[in-house]
C-alpha cells in the first residue's frame, strides 16, 4: 500500500481522517476551524451541486446571491433566530489594518472600528428577508424562489473535516409564498429534492421525518429532515427543509397585497444541504482501503491502468489504453489512462483504491494478445476478464450495478439497524452495543428528551413521516405515548 | 415604457445605474458597500462562470476551495503585498456575541476576543502559499494548476454596483512551476484566454499589456491586463494575470527538489476575473432603452410575445407560441413564452428591451394565418417578417450575426478611439472632447507617471504587448523615450 489507511475496527475516526485526508478529498487549514477542499474534493463536490442544482432548477427555482455580511442588529430581529445563531460567530469590528508605529507589522487600526459590527453569515434568512420587503408588494410577486451557493460560518472550537468546520459551503434555498398551505408543500417538496438526491445520486438511504421543538431550526414553524446511518451506527442529518410560517416576514416587515387587496406577511421556507454530505458520503460507504464512491457521482468513474514490463510492445499497449479512454469518452464516462512510469501497477492500484474510482480497468500484454481486459469492481473487488468489444456498453451497465448495489448495501445496513426499545435498559444497552436507530415511545416533553439525551447522548433524530400510531409508555418516564419516535446518537 | 432609464447623455452614470437596477442585474443591500446579485444578474454570471470554468478545465486546471479567512501575520509575509492589501479590509476580531446584561440586545462578548485577528480575504496568494507548502516537495509534483471560485472583500467607502463593492464574486487561478519560462507561458496563457472569453463571449474587443511598476499587483514582478472601452470614453481593466516569481514561495518557504535534487523556490502566477465584467458588459453595449446583452451569454436568447385582443383565437396562438418555444430548447436556444395576460404586449416589449434579450419574436392572428412571425433584433430594432417554418434555424443564425455584430461595432467604436498626442495640450484636449485611449510617450518613470495622473486623472492603462519601438520625447517631461504607452482615463 502507498498510505497507510488506519482501519474501521482500530480507530473509527483515524479511519475516517485518513480516508478526507489520504483520499485527497480535503485538509486541515493554517487557519483554525477552517479546512481546504483540495481539487478531488471540490471535483466531488461540483458534481453533487450540479446535480442539486439541476434538479432546484427544475422545480423552478433560481439562483442569486446575497451579501457575506450581516449587520448585527438583523440577528437581533427575530427572537427565536438570535438565540440559535447570533452565539458562536465570526464578529467584523473594523475595515482597516496599518503599520504598526511600534514596528511590530500591520495592526489594527483602532480609528477603523465600525459603528455596528457586522456578522460572517451563519445563514442569510434576516438579510434575505431585509431585501424581499423591497421586492414584494403584491400576490404577483410571489412565490419567490430562490436559492444561493454560499459559504456561511458558525464557530466551532471542536472541528472534523467535512462534519464540522468554521467555514463551509453550501445552499440555501429561501422562499416566499402567499399562503401557508403552499409554502408547506414547498419545504415538503425540498424534503423530497434532497431524499431522491441523497438515495439516486449519493446511494444512500435516508429516512424523512419532522425535527422536534428542541432541534427544530431557530425561527422555524417546522424543521423536516432527512437522516442517514452510518457504518459506525451513527446517525447524520443530510438535509434540513423549514416551514418558517409568517416569523421572518414579521420581523422584516415583509407585507403582500392579496387579490382582494388585503395586506398580510409573506409565509417563508428555507432550506439547505452543506459540503457535510461529503463526511456523511464517505462514512456510509467506504471501507479500510479507501473511499468508495458512488458512480453518478464520482469525480473519475473508470481508470486504465496498463501493466507492462520494461519498454516492450508499450506503444501497442498506449495505443490500445487511448483508445478506449477516447471511446469512454465519446459515451459521457469520465476516464483516465494513466500512462505514468514512474509508479508501478501495484502502487497505481492501490492509490486508485484508495481514492474510491468505481471501476478500474487493467490490461497486460496477453490481453492485448487475447482482445480482452480486467475489469476490477472498487465497492466488491470481484474482477472480470471481460472482451474488449462492447467494454463500453459492458462497462456503462456495470457503473448503474454499482451504483444500485452500493445503495441496496446501505439500505440492507441501515434497516437491519432499526431496533425497537421498552424499557431503558433495552435502549441503552442498543446504543452501546449494537449502535444505529432505535424506536422507542417518549413523552412529546422537552425535558424528557433532553433528560435521555443526558443520560445516552442519543437525541430524537426525528418523527418519520407517516410514523404508525401506536400507545405505549415513555421509556424513561413511563407517561403515556402516542407513537416511537426516532432516536440515535448523531454526528 | 414601463419604467423610466435615464438617458446615456442626460447621467451616464445614473443611466448605468438604471440599467444595473431596473434591467434587474443587482441592487443595494442593507449592508453598506455590499451589493445583491439579483437572479437575472446571476443567470448572466453563471453563463460566464460556465464558459470560463470550461477554458479553464480545458487548459488543465482544477478548482478546489481555500479558507475564507486569512491570519492577519500571513499578510504581513510578503512586503509588497502586505502594502496593497492589509489596508482597506474586514477584520475579524471576536467569534462570539451574547445578550446584553444592560438589556440592549445582543453585544460583541469581549472574552470572546481572538488571539490573532483574521482578515476577511481580499485575495489568497497568502493562505493558498502557505497551504502550497504541504502539497509540493519535488518536481514530480509540480506544476500545480488550481482555480478557485469565491468570494472577497476589499473595503470600500465609494462603491458602484458591479464596478467597485466591498464584497464581489470571482475567481483567482494560483498557480506552481518548476520554471521562472514555464510560470510565464501559464501568465501570458491566462491572459490570452480572457482576451479570448472578452472578445468571443462578451463581445467586447479588448487591448492585451503590461502594467508599469506603480499599477502592478502587489507582490507581482509583472501584471499583465486586458483593457476594454466603455462608451463614455472611458477605461476599464477586464482581467488581470500576474507572473509572481518566487515572492510568494519565498514568503511562505514553498521549496521544491528538481530531477538533480537540488532545493529551489518554486516559481508563481496568479490571474483573475470577476462580477465587475458585468458592469463592463453593460456599459459596452447598452443603450437609453436598456441592457444590450450578448447571445452567448445572454440568460434569455428569445422571448415569444403573442399580440391578442380579449380571447379570440388566444388558444390558438398559445398553442402555436408553446409550439415554437419548444422548437428553439430542443436545438439548445433558451426562451421565454410569455402568455402572462397581466401586461400588455407594449409593456413585454419594452421589459425585454430594459433585460437586453437579444432576439424578440411577435405573433398577431394575422401571423398565424400567414404562418410568420415579426422578429426583432434588440441591438439594431431591425424588424423583419419571418415565416414560421424554419424559424429555428434563421434565429439560430440571427444569434450569431447579433454577436458578431456588437463585436463589430465595440471595436469600431474602440478604434476610433484610440488617438496619438505629442504635447500635453493635445493630450488633455483629447481626454477632455474625445476620450477613448490615448497612446503617448512617457519617460518610464514612475513620477511623470504620477505627475499625469494628477494633472488629467488618466492613468497608464498598459504597455500593449507587440508595441512598435518609435523613438519621441515624453509628453509631460520632453524626456527621450522608446514607445508610446496607452493612457485612458479608467473605472
Ligand atoms: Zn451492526
Ligand atoms: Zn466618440
Amino acid at each position: 500500500m502507498s498510505k497507510e489507511i488506519t482501519s474501521r475496527n482500530e480507530d473509527y475516526s483515524q479511519w475516517y481522517n485518513d480516508l478526507v485526508i489520504k483520499g485527497g478529498l480535503a485538509d486541515h487549514s493554517g487557519v483554525k476551524g477552517c479546512m481546504v477542499i483540495k481539487p478531488y474534493g471540490f471535483a466531488l463536490w461540483e458534481n453533487m451541486r450540479d446535480q442539486l442544482d439541476r434538479m432546484f432548477k427544475d422545480t423552478g427555482h433560481v439562483n442569486a446571491y446575497f451579501p457575506l455580511f450581516i449587520p448585527k442588529s438583523f440577528l437581533s430581529r427575530e427572537a427565536a433566530h438570535v438565540e440559535g445563531f447570533a452565539k458562536e460567530c465570526a464578529v467584523v469590528t473594523h475595515y482597516r489594518l496599518k503599520n504598526d508605529p511600534n514596528g511590530g507589522g500591520v495592526i489594527v487600526d483602532p480609528e477603523a472600528k465600525l459603528e455596528e459590527e457586522l456578522i460572517v453569515r451563519p445563514t442569510s434568512e434576516t438579510i434575505i428577508w431585509n431585501t424581499y420587503r423591497d421586492w414584494i408588494k403584491s400576490y404577483r410577486d410571489l412565490p419567490l424562489l430562490i436559492n444561493q451557493w454560499a459559504n456561511v460560518v458558525r464557530w466551532e472550537m471542536r472541528t472534523r473535516l467535512f462534519l464540522r468546520t468554521a467555514e463551509f459551503l453550501w445552499q440555501e434555498g429561501h422562499t416566499a409564498h402567499a399562503t401557508a398551505v403552499e409554502a408547506i408543500a414547498e419545504t415538503k417538496q425540498m424534503l423530497d429534492v434532497y431524499a431522491t438526491f441523497a438515495e439516486e445520486y449519493m446511494a444512500l438511504p435516508v429516512i424523512k421525518g419532522v425535527k422536534t421543538e428542541s432541534e427544530r431550526f431557530a425561527g422555524a414553524v417546522d424543521t423536516y429532515c432527512i437522516e442517514a446511518l452510518m457504518q459506525d451506527g451513527k446517525a447524520l442529518q443530510a438535509g434540513t427543509s423549514h416551514f418558517l410560517g409568517q416569523n421572518f416576514a414579521k420581523a422584516f416587515d415583509v407585507r403582500f397585497s392579496d387579490k382582494n387587496n388585503q395586506l398580510d406577511y409573506v409565509w417563508a421556507t428555507s432550506w439547505g444541504v452543506s459540503t457535510r454530505l461529503i463526511g456523511g458520503l464517505v462514512m456510509a460507504h467506504s471501507d479500510d482501503d479507501g473511499l468508495i464512491l458512488p458512480p453518478r457521482i464520482a469525480p473519475l468513474q473508470v481508470v486504465i491502468v496498463p501493466i507492462y514490463k520494461g519498454e516492450e510492445r508499450k506503444d501497442a499497449l498506449d495505443a490500445k489504453g487511448r483508445e478506449l479512454a477516447a471511446a469512454f469518452k465519446a459515451v459521457g464516462i469520465s476516464v483516465k489512462y494513466d500512462d505514468n512510469d514512474n509508479s508501478r501497477p501495484g502502487f497505481k492500484f492501490a492509490e486508485y483504491e484508495l481514492k474510491g474510482v468505481p471501476v478500474r480497468i487493467a490490461m497486460g500484454l496477453r490481453d492485448l494478445d487475447n482482445n480482452t481486459v480486467e475489469v476490477a469492481r472498487r465497492d466488491t473487488k470481484e474482477k472480470t476478464a471481460v472482451p474488449m468489444e462492447g467494454l463500453t456498453g459492458y462497462v456503462r451497465q456495470l457503473l448503474e450495478t454499482i451504483q444500485q448495489s452500493m445503495y441496496d448495501k446501505a439500505m440492507a445496513y441501515r434497516d437491519a439497524h432499526i431496533t425497537r426499545a421498552d424499557t431503558m435498559a433495552e435502549f441503552e444497552k442498543l446504543l452501546d452495543e449494537k449502535g444505529g436507530f432505535v424506536l422507542a415511545h417518549w413523552d412529546g416533553t422537552p425535558a424528557t428528551e433532553e433528560a435521555i439525551k443526558e443520560k445516552t447522548k442519543a437525541t430524537i433524530r426525528c418523527i418519520p413521516l407517516n410514523n404508525p400510531a401506536e400507545d405505549g409508555k415513555c421509556i424513561l418516564t413511563g407517561r403515556p405515548s402516542k407513537q416511537r419516535v426516532l432516536f440515535a446518537r448523531a454526528y
